[in-house]
C-alpha cells in the first residue's frame, strides 16, 4: 500500500478537464500497489484510476507498459485501459510526476486462492501470452538471469544476516542457473509479476489482471514459473500440487505448452524463486525504513527455492497428472 | 491518511451479503481520516464507505454518531448515511472491529479554500445546527474547557520543547478560559471538527459534510469558532477577514446569531485554538512514531491563539461588517 504524492483538488479537476470523461466527482488515494501512487476517481461518467509513477518505475518504460495495456485490452484481455486525453496523449504530468489515467477494473484480489482460482489464473496468463503475440514493442527483462548477479552483489555477505549460509547458497545457485538457463523457449510479452494481488475476481470469476509495470519480453514458461511460485505454495511453505495442476491445466487449455517448456519448468521455477528471493533480500537490507512499505520476508522464497531444487520434472508441479 | 486494518475478500463479500445493496464488485482501502480505517466499496448498485473503528473512536459513542448522521440526513443535510443491514442493524463487526457501512458522498475537499467556500461552510454549519435541533441523543464534549487541563498536564513541561515558554502560556491561558468560559449560549448538536478535509465540494458547490466522530452537544457558537480557526487563516498564519466575514455571513443567513453568541466569539475562538493546540501537542509528544500518521505541528495553533488573544469583538472576525 502506498500513497506517496498528494494532489490538490484544483490540479485533479484541471487534469480531468483534459479528457472527455465527464466532470470530476471525487478522488481518493487508494492503498494499492507498492511502487506508485494510485487514486480512484469518480467522474459523472464512470470510475477511473489515476497512477502517479514514483521513482521505481522508469519513465522511459511507460510507453511500453501503457501501449501494452491498450494492446491487450484491444485483443480482449480484461485489464485497465489507458484513456486518451482530448489531445490524444496518454502520458500526463501531475504534481511533477509522470501520470496516466486508466479505466477502473472492478474486482478484488483473493487473499487465500483456491485451486479454482489457480485454474483461472493459468487460463488468463495463457490468454495474455496469446494476446501479446502481435504487440510491436519489446522490453528486456532486467530481472532475469543476467540481472541476478548484481542484486546478489548488492546484498553480499549481509545475506547471511537473514539466513545462515545464504550468501554461499545464492552464489552456488546463480552459477548453476547461469550455466543452464534455457535460451530457446517460446518468447513474447510476459506479465512477470502475476501475484494474487494483481488478479481480480468478482465472486468466483476472474475479472481481470492489473499492474503491468514489470511486463517485458521473455519466455512464456518463465511467467508460468513465477505463477507457480506466487499461487501454489501454502502458508506453511509446502507446494500444493492440486493448485499447480489446476494452474498448468488452465494454461494448457488455452495455449498448449511445448514439451521443452514443460521440461524447463523446474529450472525456471528455481530461477523465479531466486528472482524474488534476491529483490526481497535487497529491499529487506536496503529498503526505505518506513511503515508505508513493510518489506516482505525473503526467507519465504528461500524455502520455495529449496522445493524447486528437488523437483525433477514438470510432473512435480502437477503437469500432465 | 490511514488504513490500519486489512480485510479479506471473503469477509467483505460476507459483509455485503448482510445488506440489500447488490453484490460486491470491488473494495479499496482509502487514504482518508486519521482515526479509522476506511474502504471504498463498489457494489452492483452504488459506491459505499465501510469504516472500521480503530481504538481512538469509543465504541460506546458509535450509536450517537451513526444515529446523528441518519437524523441529519433525514432532515435534508447532505452527509453519509448509515445503511441498515437486512436484520435492521447498523453497527457490524468486521475483522474484529466495530464497523459501519455508509453511503458514499461524492465531492472533494479543497486544499486552498476561498471566501466563497467559507460562505458555503458557514451556511452548511448553520443547517447542521438546525437539523440537529430535534435529535434525541446527547453527548458531552470531552474536548471542551474541562478536558483541556488533563491534556495540558499530559504535555507538562515538555511543551517547552515545542516552543519556548509554551507550558507557562498554556497554564495562564487555561486559567483565563476556565474562569470566563460562557455557559448559557444556545446549545445543540455541533460537528466540532469541521475542517476543510471534512467538507466536500463538487466544482464550486458544497456537496456535503463528513466525519461526525467528534460531534457532541455544545454551544453552536463554539462550532463557529472552530470553523474560524480551521478555514480563515492563511498559510502565513494571518487571519483573512474576508473569509471570516463570508463564513459568518453564510451562517447568519441560515441561522441568525444571538448577540451573546457574537459577543462570545473572541473567547470561543481562543478556546478552540487551545483545544487544537493541546491535542496536537500531545500527539506531537506522544503520538505513534510511524509514517502513516504524520503529527500536525501544534505551533500553528499557538499562532492562531495569539491572534485571538488580541481580538476584542466579533467585528475582528468580520462579523456585521
Amino acid at each position: 500500500m502506498a500513497v506517496y504524492t498528494d494532489i490538490s483538488d484544483e490540479e485533479l479537476t484541471a487534469l480531468v478537464e483534459r479528457y472527455d470523461i465527464g466532470t470530476l466527482q471525487s478522488a481518493k488515494g487508494i492503498a494499492e500497489g507498492v511502487e506508485n501512487s494510485n487514486f480512484l476517481l469518480h467522474t459523472t461518467v464512470s470510475p477511473f484510476i489515476l497512477t502517479l509513477y514514483e521513482k521505481r518505475t522508469s519513465e522511459n518504460d511507460l510507453p511500453f507498459f501503457l501501449g501494452l495495456m491498450e494492446h491487450l485490452s484491444a485483443r480482449g484481455l480484461s485489464c485497465p485501459v489507458p484513456v486518451h486525453a482530448r489531445d490524444g496523449s496518454v502520458l500526463q504530468r501531475v504534481a511533477g510526476r509522470p501520470a496516466a489515467l486508466v479505466t477502473f477494473l472492478e474486482g478484488m484480489d483473493v487473499k487465500r486462492p483456491r485451486a479454482e482460482h489457480c485454474q483461472q489464473v493459468g487460463m488468463a496468463l495463457a490468454r495474455l501470452h496469446e494476446a501479446g503475440a502481435d504487440f510491436g514493442m519489446t522490453r528486456a527483462n532486467a530481472l532475469s538471469v543476467d540481472g541476478w548477479a548484481p542484486l546478489a552483489a548488492t546484498a553480499g555477505d549481509r545475506a547471511d544476516t537473514v539466513a545462515e549460509g545464504l550468501a554461499a547458497l545464492i552464489a552456488r545457485e546463480l552459477e548453476l542457473l547461469a550455466g543452464s538457463w534455457p535460451k530457446d523457449l517460446p518468447t513474447g510479452v510476459i506479465h512477470a509479476d502475476l501475484f494474487p494481488d494483481n488478479v481480480f475476481f468478482i465472486g468466483a470469476e476472474l475479472s481481470g489482471l492489473i499492474d503491468f509495470y514489470f511486463a517485458c519480453t521473455d519466455a512464456f514458461a518463465y511467467d508460468i514459473a513465477i505463477c507457480l511460485n506466487a499461487w501454489c505454495f501454502e502458508a506453511d511453505d509446502s507446494f500444493n500440487v492440486t493448485k499447480g495442476r489446476a494452474l498448468l491445466a488452465g494454461y494448457n487449455k488455452v495455449r498448449a505448452l511445448e514439451p521443452e517448456e514443460a521440461d524447463a519448468l523446474p529450472l525456471l521455477a528455481r530461477g523465479a524463486a531466486m528472482r524474488f528471493l534476491l529483490t526481497r533480500l535487497v529491499d529487506w537490507l536496503d529498503g526505505p525504513q518506513d511503515a508505508l512499505v513493510k518489506p516482505k520476508d525473503p526467507r519465504e522464497y528461500l524455502k520455495r527455492l529449496r522445493f524447486h531444487q528437488h523437483a525433477v520434472s514438470a510432473a512435480d508441479y502437477g503437469y500432465g497428472g
